[in-house]
């Protein structure tokens, strides 16, 4: 009865849409899968069997790629968007030396076009893929009245584990330790909704072709969130704190991890600050004590370690450089950027 | 400088008052935490340590309430929202036959009203404490250009954990066993776009008194999805299959735990179908076939058992009923409703 409309499909939900789109991406999404995930079992979940562990602590996060959505639909480009949450989860959980298990993304969106979930899916296929992490499940809710036009969101939510002794959380660091950042991929996922007000979000406003960027506004904000788990991965047993500056810039998130009485002491003439930062800065007013609690400022990640190790890491990770040291706190401050 | 209004505030995102409704609910939610969750450490995470499994499949799973969050946010009313999303969870990974460990929240807003978000959270904990589930984390994300006026998604992701030889997974289904039918509380979380485009979702058509229903459409539509995983823990062991009745209802969800040749036969006579559905049905013009394949249609979960187990697990559970058995596959049917 290819006539056949359903009440379901006139209120705006079509479940035949949705469907295809699932089967069609299976593949793909399967190729993230290891031996570790059992399927053809638990349909209304996913199975995951953990081995190898022998005191296993499982490590979680939630979190979204907040309004970065909306340059994804004023460009339609869909195809980075899923790369930016699972790399903002990646790195969220590794922060305390856990390894990547499995991830699951939920998408909420106005109306099911096929191209642009598989798009975001394969986005986030790949990037699960990138760092040994299965696609394991996820949920897409047609909601036509939540959603307006073509617009979504799109949350993820990750699994890691790391063995009870190694877990990594900042209690062992002291003054003199020494702080390396890692350099960020620009605005990662955080400050869009700040960075959309002063540009603009329509397509001729991220149209522009900037010369001191290189490229236009949209490819710029567009660039994918930064994955460092790789990378850090060999040198984890020599960290004492991993801290990743997502919302609340180097000012709110390097304190999550200081134990107390110590001051980090960060110096800003250590590292370039992308001029994506200094375009947002100067067109839009913002103090540069608002630029620091919005935005990571080119640095996506901060290590702690003693200082004796800090060359070693230096080395081994190529792009990474000594940006402060740990103080002993002698205002109110936890966070001190030195700008000259 | 209390007159001091920060650039990301205007742009319409309010750090502080994230913040403070995060503390204010942090002790509500700690309640949910057993000796299992690790505090103090992973401060971009949370960490859970797992014990006693001797070979541990972890089990997971997201979804939404889809649009019944538009009718909380029609009656101002969001305690409920809560246990709606967490029971949901809760169902779909004990199917399986897991116990739930702990639960993450998502939850994108226009804008962050304290008294909304407490009450949804409070919603969360409360369910996940009746479950014995840590509320681990979460993410709020404000989003003012993505959901308007007072509107909200809320997703949650589930984590549980079942031991590998007693996973539940259908496969000894075979012909001759039992259907038992748990009742539902309503619509559960599936079905309220139509709902919705049947009845309206404006305050005063949900403030309307139904004498069938007992109470008003809004009282009825937002009753709490139930959560069956309390009652059915005891019988867990004599189960071989357990479907959650979702979107989709008992036509698409069964056939998920069904092995190949075999059909699900249930006879409507044996279950009450409750008079919102029939309302629905009624007011709405929707076919039969479609009502069970939208809604639960009074069952918000069938268990699979041999006959010999049936009547043990029927007293057991008190409120359920033996609504079908297991046939030799004849036709294209997976599941076939007789409504005689």
């Amino acid at each position: 009865m290819e006539s056949f409309k359903s009440k379901y499909a006139e209120a705006g939900v079509d479940i035949d849409a949705k469907t295809g789109v699932i089967k069609n991406i299976a593949n793909i999404v399967r190729s993230s899968h290891g031996p570790e995930v059992l399927s053809g079992v638990g349909p209304f979940s996913g199975l995951f069997e953990l081995k190898g562990y022998e005191n296993p602590v499982l490590v979680s996060s939630t979190d979204s790629v907040g309004t970065k959505v909306k340059l994804a639909v004023s460009l339609d480009k869909h195809d980075t968007i899923g790369i930016d949450i699972v790399n903002h989860c990646v790195n969220d959980i590794f922060t305390c030396g856990s390894k990547p298990l499995f991830f699951l993304d939920y998408i909420g969106i106005s109306k099911v076009v096929p191209e642009t979930l598989e798009s975001i899916l394969k986005g986030l296929t790949i990037a699960c893929w990138e760092v040994g992490c299965a696609l394991i499940g996820g949920e897409i809710a047609e909601m036509p009245d939540v959603y307006s036009n073509k617009d979504y969101d799109l949350a993820g939510f990750i699994i890691g584990v790391v063995n009870k002794n190694k877990i990594i959380d900042g209690r062992s660091i002291t003054v003199g330790d020494t702080l390396i950042g890692l350099p960020s991929s620009g605005l990662h996922t955080n400050g869009y909704t700040l960075a959309r007000k002063i540009f603009g979000d329509s397509r001729d406003k991220l149209d522009i072709y900037y010369p001191e960027l290189g490229r236009t506004l949209g490819e710029e904000l567009l660039e994918p969130h930064r994955c460092y788990y790789n990378q850090v991965k060999p040198v984890l047993p020599l960290l004492k704190g991993i801290a990743h500056i997502t919302g609340g810039g180097l000012i709110d998130n390097v304190p999550r991890i200081l134990p107390e009485r110590v001051t980090a002491q960060f110096y800003q003439r250590k590292w370039d600050v992308p001029h994506i930062f200094h375009l947002i800065e100067q067109k839009g007013h913002v103090t540069i004590d608002e630029m620091y609690r919005v935005f990571n400022m080119g640095i996506g990640m901060v290590l702690v370690c003693s200082p004796d190790n800090a060359s070693e890491i230096e080395k081994t990770l190529q792009e990474a450089y000594i940006i402060g040291e740990i103080l002993e706190q002698s205002g109110k401050e936890r966070v001190i950027i030195q700008h000259k």
